[in-house]
């Protein structure tokens, strides 16, 4: 496939700066791309790369200001990121061969119903009881346990596995490795120091919209008919952890390696960065952003705040307090002196 | 099943104050628990919802003093959350469905036997010279490599891995996607800055109840007859990494995403909280505890311990000293304007 | 299999001090080691166990010198850990069972090429369009979708997932659970609070000699015929999350449960321990040093450096700022009292 910078601009809303008449083939990275090649400049941490790259065109903001001479022809648009998103999506959705049938051998339960369009991979497995929608695409070794929904266009790639009545919407997509339903983890302390298991009876659920990364873990909710929860349009990273009850807000973004625990429920619009730990019981406001590795140890109730730290309290705050922490040895001799000398 | 309120007393040993002859036929969380259900409360966060609740009926403390007055019945005991999980569990017992047969396509190795009453789903593969107990459950996709060994009314959830030579005690739970057995990190430096690989040649060890959470890695132990370790009753949560010849004593919990570095031996009824690290070669006492995201740096001797931070010291001392980090701006702006006046 | 001390310390090119016809017949660690077994010590803090050992052989440094009488014979050598492990592996080597051929069932499709000397596990599956080299082992419930390649020698233990067009070297290891080319985490945040997906086109690329830790997830790239690199020798341990468009260099080695974000390259012959946070877009020296659970936040230029903290700088700095914030109580107490006199 190959387009005019004057077909894609086109595509994009955008204007052209240069030749609107080359040819562009594929896309590259700005510091990298080649003679055919598209490119996007969307940070301005590369905006060096600008005048040194070979790319034959390079989609840019409308605000960008040249201060040297470039070889590229140029793509202006108000949001360059979003635009090259919208070019990729475009070009897979023409790539993309549609997966569709039942591979052998498989196993799919005589009380299990599938939709139209479906795709089922070798090995895998669906239980009793599932009701599986149209153009579900579930991919080798996938297991769905028992009772569980799967509603329509949602894709469950190869090894992820639902327990139990684990129920997932509407173009939901699950990771491989992923695991929803696994239980909770809930021990009463017994007099000679050993533990019993609090039986956990719940389940997990998935609005529509949502998408699960790989080894991802969340365990059910500990009540019958009740569920660890995440909700619309939600986007949950690779390696997290939400325990037993956990709710997790509309359209909440959150980043590879965090775990919430047990029975805290996370706003809509919320962004946790990666390797964050939010403590137990907690309600966390919408629209609250969390810093990379932080530990939440209250609750937040204030919308649109920001927090870091080890415990997390806001942001400007730790790092101000972080600034002079640097500087304690000094500080310590200072005060040292200051003494000697009253 | 529907049970009347003087029913779960009488099961609970516990005192009804209100209607014992209301009927509860399903359970729910005391914030959202509606007519004909029965909740509990053994947290006092959650009183407030006590006055307000329409659960039939409430399992609370003997302690509790009622600042109100209350709509459901109450069945007071002397511990509620202890209390609830004996009845969860009655619950579950009897909704249970007892999975037991082979369904096929499965993968037995002729050199390897199964007890009576076990499950093995399709899908799952069981390697050669493995000896599997009585009424054992083994999911589809679990791996039991070579030489493996499970020993009665244990369960392997889907997708679960045990690499060769395994050994698993009694009423065991290995959650999906967990992994034992892998290589151990261990790589010896060469001239040239490549690393040669240090053979490892040990297995891993669960004793009797012990519990493996989803997608939890255990690496074999280095030497060859040579064990990796979870003693008795140990509960592993989640995302856990347990490197090659770490020990896990008796009862001991760990919560999610916590990681144990080589060679270090966790003392019997230790409390690891959340994304803890343990560095490695370390010896750490009984029942000391580790608070959230902590970072172990040395053995800890004296039993009954708490420890917190990064690096991990006493909790009251590095808390008393977060306190002070907060002001830190502060502190040294008063410290230079003392040394201005002196 | 047994030797003589004189027979070990000939392959070693070691010397022996004590009864050099001696026989040994396993290997067992210097605290344990019981009579017929071989040890070594090579790190002090275990040199107390080599006056009390039960060992037959132990080896050790040709600087070790001893401070009592010992029992056991000693093979002395220059680097005790590099030759215990060459002797590991010579005894692997014998051991080992070479697993070769195809288990069924299986699933290798029909415009698939497999090499020599293979293994396919039962209920392996492989893609498409796949090209796999000689002497490959790919275990049962191994997932390798289309488009892939995987090169001589290499070992793709039970459950890894390898995601459509990933290409792994030779002589490389993946072990169980390991995801390699899920979907990078790219949203466009849309007008109304919503995420669209950032379609991610590109894949996984493993040079030679690479190791994958169980559990270890690592995103495709975003662009296409762009990859998400681990470049010739590097060692990834367990459950490590690389995301999309990383670049790992050369003889790299990093610890369980660290996490890599978006587009950062890290250098050849680094060393990041564990759970340590980089944030995305950064660039790493070569022969960096992260400490365990610090956090980079910044780009680090100057080669050989080793960092530590949350953020991460110089860690002698960070460990005497630590020094002084335990006294962080007292510190404000001398202050205020200062504050007082003056």
């Amino acid at each position: 496939m190959e387009f005019s910078v004057e077909q894609i601009a086109t595509i994009l809303s955008g204007t052209v700066e240069g030749d609107a008449e080359l040819m562009v083939n594929t896309f590259g990275k700005i510091q990298t791309a080649d003679e055919g090649e598209l490119s996007f400049l969307a940070n301005d941490k590369y905006e060096q790369y600008l005048y040194t790259s070979n790319a034959t065109a390079i989609i840019v903001s409308n605000d960008l200001v040249l201060t040297k001479p470039i070889k590229p022809a140029l793509i202006r648009v108000s949001d360059p990121y979003a635009s090259f998103s919208t070019l990729l999506e475009f070009y897979e959705k023409a790539q993309q061969s549609q997966k569709t049938g039942i591979e052998e051998p498989s196993f799919i339960h005589e009380n299990s119903s599938l939709g139209d369009e479906c795709y089922v991979g070798a090995f895998a497995y669906i239980g009793d009881g599932c009701k599986i929608g149209n153009n579900v695409k579930i991919y080798p070794h996938a297991y769905i346990g028992e009772n569980c929904t799967v509603a329509d266009n949602s894709i469950i790639y190869s090894g992820a596995k639902l327990y139990e009545g684990t129920k997932v919407g509407s173009s939901c997509i699950i990771h491989s490795g992923a695991v929803l339903g696994s239980d909770g983890f809930g021990w009463a302390p017994q007099d000679d120091g050993s533990y019993k298991a609090i039986p956990q009876m719940g389940y997990v659920e998935l609005e529509d919209n949502v998408s699960i990364g790989a080894n991802t873990t969340i365990d059910c909710a500990t009540f019958p008919n009740s569920a660890t929860q995440v909700k619309e349009g939600a986007k949950i990273d690779n390696l997290i952890m939400l325990a037993h009850n956990v709710v997790i807000g509309k359209h909440t973004v959150i980043a590879a390696q965090t775990g919430v625990s047990g029975s805290t429920e996370i706003g809509d619009n919320c962004i946790l960065a990666g390797q964050v730990g939010v403590v137990g019981h907690l309600e966390i406001a919408n629209k609250t952003t969390v810093g990379a590795q932080s530990g939440v140890s209250k609750s937040i109730k204030k919308e649109g705040e920001t927090v870091f730290g080890y415990p997390a309290y806001d942001i400007k705050g730790y790092l101000s307090s972080y600034a002079v922490f640097k500087k304690l040895p000094e500080i310590y001799r200072r005060l040292s002196k200051l003494e000697k000398k009253s």
